[in-house]
């Protein structure tokens, strides 16, 4: 699972069907430091709102998320982050 | 999902069988910002046009998209997107 | 299978009702020397520590190896390194 | 779908059973320009040539592609590109 | 699959059961030239030795080719390269 910020909503009146009812947001992504940043869509599957620290997960693993093998959907949000512990000393840096 | 932009058709005689029938197009994506832009090519699901942003989704989820498990996909456009709003508060850089 | 080093702990209360009982760590990987290290979050599965180095696997083999398909899980943590025997005369750099 | 250039050939003759009697080749692909250039090994389904451009699909597809899941490949070339179009205004870098 | 040169071993006694039997080696990859090394752990299933060039699957493919979907692998060597001939003229650089 990756840590993401979400920053964004995004609406798509044209699309698969499967895709209907679903909530999109963008997230941003810092696997890598600043460098690495990446913005993508994520379903919403938590009720998670603009800020929010967030865990997605990608792949197949997103698409059974969302309700099924039936959802066309490659990146969702599955957990609200309420807090991060990360020691210094072994991920300085 | 990623977001993309359509810069172009790809077209291919010589195919693999269950490609046929497919409109390719040719993606672009800016997932980590300017540096890290990439091109590639999606199966359009949804009546892209040159130009339009899009929702493209990949792997295992794109193969199914294009219409089950024999279809030779691993990327396809899902969405035409109309709007996207980012919080430039949580997404400055 | 990635090299990691596990560095934090993450909380969710809010999350996907399969993450429970879960423990989600935040693991360090260096697959590329310094410049491309990234952190994420993985399902520990083998009692891992701060500070110790592990085998982290990706994708559907994560979400398996965390009791089933219906895991929410993309990252998971399946050993623990007790050494690692690198020839520099290979690898050298 | 990547776009890649077939550029040389590959033996290997203690390999996985699955792997006989494929075809392998070594196909450069260019997603972000020059910096992110790659090369890697790809089972050719299409009778490709060197200097070919093709479309080569990755992961579980690849496989598929292949031949079914027994087959152990997790890269395949689908197609020969006849021709690309890409719209420079749409993609101008 | 990726051309990975075998640098080493790498020994984990608390472990995935799966994972159980298995040879754990380290590769290198070479993607996209020095600057994209990277250095990960895959299942050994052709009995490569230090120092030989390999095939390298991933993901699902991997799983598989070690011994069925219940192994928790997602990477593994799958061949030994025996030689490896690349046209200068379309791969120049």
């Amino acid at each position: 699972m990756t840590i993401c910020t979400v920053v964004g909503h995004v609406w798509a009146t044209k699309k698969e069907n499967s895709l209907s009812g679903l909530k999109l947001m963008v997230v941003r992504e810092e696997r890598g430091g600043r460098k690495t940043v990446s913005e993508y869509v994520a379903a919403d599957l938590v009720g998670a709102g603009i800020g929010e620290r967030v865990l997605v997960v990608s792949g197949s693993t997103a698409r059974r998320a969302s309700g099924g093998d039936e959802r066309m959907v490659d990146s969702a949000i599955v957990g609200i982050i309420d807090s991060l512990e990360v020691d210094r000393e072994h991920a300085s840096r």
